[in-house]
């Protein structure tokens, strides 16, 4: 286990952060924000609450002290759980909680967070009445969480340097011979080793199954002279790691290494994904980074092989805003943090990728994985 | 690791689920059934989505073939994860997806997946306009996923048995000492190496914090002479497993061990946890599975000490239908798998829960989790 030093939110950041949002909400028009388990809620209160059946839901109306929902068993938790104090209102088993919530909100126009269950937000909603408009709360949050402080980026970085140990680690040992499924387990073991406390993924994607961009690791057994997509990731401190990288196998004997065409292939890919990366800056739009990426792709006549993003956000969510695709004309700013991830992929045949997160600097690109981006041709 | 036979579920019983649950819909009056990612999709076609914010939608019209709506990227996953072959439809990233799955139904009421996120589900309404009403899927889903089959029952009982022997061997290990948090991250570990894939809660709860029913393991130092609220579970196979244990640590010195009061306050627990398991039979009412568990801690005085419903379903999902608590009319028939776990809390002092599965069989209750259900004085 790798013991490291963990920057820790302190409580002013919450309290702050709360009054940000309902002043974002206040102007965008929004009447009460409803934020129920997930990301949104750790990101405004510190609270990790059970992802469970049970209502847990932070009703933050703009001008008043916000209220935490909670059932009344989860109350301790709660206590121990907020990182900022917060009036806590309980229900018990037979209680109705969509109306202790908001029955007695005088609203027009509620936000609910983008990962509420619908079994909430059906009830919310009748509860509320027709003439109660919903939208979703990332359009005032995301402004502000999508920028990064300087403890969330060391946290990011921290999630980043523990993965690149992860796949130096699996590419340096055995893997001819073994299943997918197998070396799965043994990268999610190795993250949690890392000092990470969640291995939320960990696609192993060999020979024909590397053109699957989210294969699930199967039972596929693997074999010399192939190569193995290794997307993976997870949390520490809360904050997500998703690296990959693309190895080939030889189980030790030369001949069985790359053909030329996936040298080609790969080679395009390096590019482009160093394209994608160097194109980051202050004010560059995110399609602009998804188009750096693609061009080189595309010149080389890959371009429909390469049929995904080029990247996302990520911090207390592996995927959240900004997302850097077609379309997107939202301008980068300094503090952001998103994958740079192109792929090519052919399909029947094999595919490779290459994904670090990257930091919007002030000058530039600050990437947070280490892990050489190379073609890894290992004995396996 | 322990290696043991798991059924797989057949390809046609995959098939009879889906023509069941269009028929429930039919008969319900509801015109197409919406299913996201998450265990009602997993029930239905055997598919295990990534639970990210591209859509992964069922589309199930009654009288209709099913089609799966997934994102590009995810088809080769699609294919791979479908436990029978059914028709999918693909995205692009720069597609509207809700437009795809459902902007050309001609509908007028459609049932949701419970767990589908806001995100999707306010989108789905926008494009289904404001004269489609929208329900939840459970409502349709819940009679066919309560009744659990030969096969869903011998996992239930697998991952009780996996369960089972991780509470024996914390129990019997080093526990004085030790952080909370530590004793957790062991419980995780040893679930995994039972056999589960996913190790999803873990409650250590010692001393005044067993007085807290969700309590989150914390860097709380465990002392002799203290309870210890163990309630641990995941999934094996996909379907999940949960129990509670209350131990007392002695530190190896009798005369630390549990006082009179938390002796008698354990003795009318265990009682009630009995009487709860012993009312279980077909056609008994849920609610009166909860009032047998509450009388004799009523009886003894110790009722407001007991804030919680008696019990939850299990299987795909760690809480699910039926859920035994006051109003609730249903009635028990064969195949229902549910949890019976009375607790008494004493805040600021400590509590205990003592937790099973259960099956409701013909002829009463067939109770899944083995281990002892007394007081376990250990030396910790």
């Amino acid at each position: 286990m790798t013991v490291v030093e963990r920057p820790v939110i302190p409580a002013s950041r919450y309290v702050a952060r709360l009054a940000r949002a309902a002043e974002v909400a206040a102007a965008a028009d929004i009447d009460a924000l409803l934020i129920g388990v997930g990301s949104d809620l750790r990101y405004l209160t510190g609270y990790e609450a059970l992802p469970l059946e049970r209502l847990t839901m932070l009703v933050l109306v703009p001008g008043r002290e916000p209220v935490l929902v909670v059932p009344r068993l989860e109350r301790g938790a709660a206590e121990a759980g907020l990182r900022t104090p917060i009036e806590i209102a309980t229900w018990d088993e037979t209680d109705d909680p969509y109306r202790l919530a908001v029955a007695r909100l005088a609203v027009r126009r509620v936000a609910v967070s983008d990962t509420m269950l619908a079994m909430h937000l059906l009830r919310l909603q009748t509860t509320l009445g027709p003439h109660v408009r919903c939208t979703l709360a990332s359009s005032v949050l995301r402004d502000l969480r999508m920028i990064k402080d300087d403890d969330e980026i060391a946290l990011l970085r921290l999630a980043a340097e523990a993965a690149d140990r992860v796949v130096a680690t699996i590419a340096a040992g055995r893997l001819v011979g073994r299943t997918e499924a197998d070396v799965a387990r043994e990268v999610r073991e190795r993250l949690l080793d890392e000092g990470h406390e969640t291995a939320m993924f960990a696609i192993v994607a060999s020979g024909p199954n590397s053109a699957s961009p989210h294969h699930e690791a199967s039972e596929r057994v693997i074999a010399a002279g192939e190569p193995i997509v290794l997307d993976i990731g997870g949390t520490l401190g809360g904050y997500g790691s998703d690296i990959t990288r693309t190895l080939w196998v030889t189980g030790g004997d030369p001949a069985n290494g790359p053909d030329e065409r996936f040298r080609h292939l790969f080679n395009v890919l390096h590019h482009a994904q160093a394209a994608g990366t160097q194109a980051v800056a202050p004010g560059v739009a995110c399609e602009a980074i998804d188009a750096a990426a693609r061009r080189p792709i595309d010149d080389e006549g890959y371009g429909v092989a390469f049929f995904h993003r080029t990247g996302h956000g990520i911090g207390l969510d592996g995927h959240e805003d900004p997302y850097l695709v077609t379309g997107n004309p939202l301008p980068l700013r300094t503090g952001m943090a998103f994958s740079v991830e192109p792929g090519i992929y052919l399909t029947g045949e094999y595919g490779a990728r290459i994904e670090d997160i990257v930091v919007c600097g002030s000058d530039g690109p600050v990437v947070l994985n280490r892990a050489p981006r190379e073609l890894l041709v290992v004995d396996g």
